[in-house]
């Protein structure tokens, strides 16, 4: 069992991202352009007004000074992406402090034909919440109040508003004694509204579900300012249609989600992570599937990082010179798991039984089994939280020590299990030696986070990803999005993972139900997926 | 520990649910007349035409004549709903094969302005499932393959017709160790492509969710033929909304599911059931929010029946002659628990260890902490699989003896928790002694099945039940609806559980998108909420 101790030495790192306010302006991109496919031209809708003093007066006079944001620096931030990818160039930056201030400046926008562009943490990483013109921000991160927790009935049914920051949900109900349904890197600025309407995946889907099963209720604001009420805090109510699931990951391009009602489960008893390392990837895929099968419900996690992945969060200096990746992960040898072939994943098991020790004795036979049989080749338990958030820390700063690594173009994939490290390697052989492919995510819900990390951007190197990567995806049955979202990025890419005449299904209802004007009419010929939001 | 031995006689019967062919006439209505509030009238759309005989032969041609069913027999059932109280007036059954010809179908009804109503095992309690007047009946029965199923991945994902009976695809599951999320009584009869489209909840919903979760795809034919490609079989794909959502519990009214896309989990290697007995509601309550915080993840079910169901289904002759329910449950001492004040409710626990006799040591130390505090008064835990199917066959089996009890009025509705049993004791002394009002239901989900057993139908009863139920219920912010849908019994109803501007776009939906003429334009001076459905 001793091969299964903790960790010698644990990393002292943050991985938060950047919060919109926050946001660091060294990121930002050296060449100040948009990194998508050349094909993709973009043009601001000329129907669209553009803001007047008078509007200025207007929201003044409804939010007050603190609500309308002008401040050169405020809106650098608010108009960029986190990637420093994206960038807007809007005016106006307005922040309501209750439901009712964002119909009305919905009603308002409606009324004057002016454009707006809902926003939350501006964690997203597609280009979906920043604006893409001028269009009017509007960020709920003042609606930050949690509303409802049952303590009495302890039915677990949390109801807050949009802008509340996850953090301080899992902390909240971490104090309540439950657990968020959704974790996520971003989580130190990402806020609730943003992670539903974009229906974020994170770290515990492959437990918990996605946010469709575990969203109960929301509030949300249409483009004309109709405030819909679909904030139920119950399990079951099927009386027709369940319009909640429409808001949930349409990237508020159906109206501003306000407030949410989410289902938590209890907080358990006990959790623990192994780090573990598989000479590759097909050990990888059947120690997953062992896992599922063995442990089944206490599984929680199953992440992947690859050696490339590995290798470059342990050498950057991201992870701060005193504590390299390759002290930090060693087993009784000394020896470290970057110096084998590996594919090193961190498995998390929850559990909740009185007698921890006794289950700790099943789960160290099942990865002294794993190790027998030949399907893990090196690994880690850890032996505390402490040790437990480390390993967490490896895996949730991959995308910061990508960003701090130069330049990076980013896919957030599904595909079958089988296939996806296949595009890894064949990527690997597209790219040839001007690129690494960094391959990481969420190995147990078949999502892929596929990096080109570059030393900086080049349309060359875009030529060779593109539109390879969704032809592969699409060929393989995969999806272009699998949690991000499409946003400005993949707006105009939607037809490689849905049908024509779903597609056509989601026009009719942005035009004839939701009354929408396009704000970047030649994203697609048909389809106004991204950003927003003006009833015509 | 001895407390929790086995029950000392099993019950032998069938729960299943009739099948609309094999639906007994026994059961019909001694009215003939709806069940609904006597304010409800239904008249039939005249822009519907009439089938002639130049229809009939198109669907002969189309289909043979094996799936063009005119016989009264056969016809008669197919009108008829599980309970006999709703009851339609169609000439023609259609049995298409797969998904082309259900296409065609909807293109020719479209074209010659023929209602249509989908029917899947006809097993729904609200009359959702049958025709209200003289609509074409489209039954997906045939299409009853299993497409895919991964056994090299064991990814859990299984592709289906909509016609598949549930029961089916449990056993085909259960050859290939997994399990279905979804389990009902009347699965025996009901068919995936309606449990879809009722949303259908049932006995595992607590653990597994709702089908918003575990449906990954669905593949759907819209009224005008249309064939709607959704059957994705990933965990993870954001790209544009997600429209399947919008079919699961739309109950046909927006089309008719012809493919579904589910994914199952893994068989656990154990599982145990207890059956247990409370003095009061507030310690059922109580219990179940133990049994949440202490077995967490193990448990899947937790459901609740009361004295007055304890009683009917353990005296009904629908229990046979040999078996009375009082001999079944006995505790070790031979008192029966119909003979104290009793809420019964059978736990279901499924656990995957390794070592089934560690959990079950944790298990008993639960149960037997739970007499010792005083939340369970009695109780009896299987002892082998057999006596844990007898303990589920005694809950599945209610709705069967209610029907067998003589008329009964069923409403199905999500109540906060603390709430749900006062509804059933304020019915209880509106009802007085001319019924008798018999609860049980899905407590681990707020599910309440609230019954009115009375000898006969009787308008002045359901003038005491309704619209106090309703009313009641929407004051306490529950649904009307938990699992079973609208149909033509709720669907007038929908507005004491949704707000007047999510019905609004309801209608839109119907009207702007899917572009649905009401077949029943009085139903609700908006809404088409039920059967459906021709394209305008």
């Amino acid at each position: 069992m001793e091969k299964w101790r903790a960790a010698d030495r644990l990393l002292k790192f943050s991985s938060r991202f950047a919060s919109a306010v926050n946001w660091n302006n060294s990121c930002k991109s050296k060449q100040g352009k948009y990194f998508y496919s050349v094909a993709t031209t973009v043009h601001r809708n000329p129907l669209f007004s553009i803001i007047s003093p008078d509007d200025i007066s207007y929201f003044k006079t409804l939010l007050g000074e603190r609500g309308v944001v002008q401040d050169a620096l405020a809106l650098d931030a608010a108009n960029t992406d986190w990637m420093g990818k994206y960038r807007g160039s809007s005016k106006l930056l307005l922040q309501p402090k209750n439901t009712e201030e964002v119909s009305q400046i919905l009603k308002y926008c409606n009324s004057r034909c002016l454009a707006v562009v809902p926003q939350g943490g501006n964690t997203g990483l597609v280009g979906g919440s920043v604006p893409v013109f001028d269009e009017v921000i509007i960020n709920v991160g003042l609606m930050r109040n949690i509303l409802s927790f049952d303590k009495v009935i302890v039915s677990g049914v949390l109801v807050c508003e949009a802008g509340c920051i996850l953090e301080n949900l899992i902390s909240f109900l971490d104090d309540e004694g439950f657990i968020m349904p959704l974790d996520l890197g971003a989580k130190g600025s990402c806020q609730i509204g943003g992670n539903v309407s974009t229906n974020a995946g994170g770290l515990r889907l492959l437990r918990y579900g996605s946010l469709h099963g575990s969203v109960l209720g929301l509030e949300a604001v249409l483009a004309n300012g109709t405030v819909l009420d679909m904030l139920g805090t119950l399990r079951k109510d099927n009386t027709g249609y369940d319009l909640k699931h429409l808001f949930i990951g349409s990237e508020g391009s159906l109206g501003i989600v306000t407030k949410v009602s989410i289902l938590t489960p209890p907080k358990l008893s006990s959790v623990n992570i192994a780090f573990l390392a598989c000479e590759d990837y097909t050990s990888c895929q059947k120690l997953l599937l062992e896992a599922k099968k063995k442990l089944g419900g206490i599984l929680s996690a199953f992440e992947f990082l690859d050696s490339d992945a590995m290798s470059l969060v342990s050498s950057t200096t991201f992870l701060g010179t005193e504590n390299h990746g390759q002290e930090v992960i060693k087993d009784k040898h000394g020896q470290d798991f970057t110096s084998i072939d590996l594919r090193a994943l961190p498995l998390e098991f929850w559990y909740s039984y009185a007698s921890g020790s006794i289950f700790m004795e099943n789960l160290e036979a099942f990865l002294l089994h794993s190790v027998e049989s030949g399907l893990v080749a090196n690994g880690v338990l850890a032996q505390d939280i402490n040790q437990a958030s480390s390993f967490w820390h490896i895996r949730e700063g991959l995308p910061e020590a990508l960003m701090k690594a130069g330049a990076v173009y980013k896919y957030d994939l599904s595909l079958p299990l089988e296939k996806m490290y296949d595009l890894v390697e064949e990527m690997r052989v597209q790219i040839g030696p001007a690129a690494k492919v960094v391959a990481y995510g969420h190995l147990g819900d078949g999502n892929l986070h596929l990096n080109i990390s570059a030393p900086a951007y080049d349309d060359n190197i875009l030529a060779k990803i593109e539109p390879f990567v969704y032809e592969w995806t699409s060929k393989n049955r995969g999806s272009i999005s699998a949690e991000h979202g499409l946003g400005l990025m993949k707006a105009a890419k939607i037809h490689y993972s849905k049908s024509p005449e779903t597609v056509r299904l989601m026009i009719d209802f942005d035009y004839c139900v939701f009354e929408l004007l396009p704000d970047t009419s030649c994203l697609d010929d048909n389809h106004s997926i991204i950003c927003l939001c003006l009833s015509a």
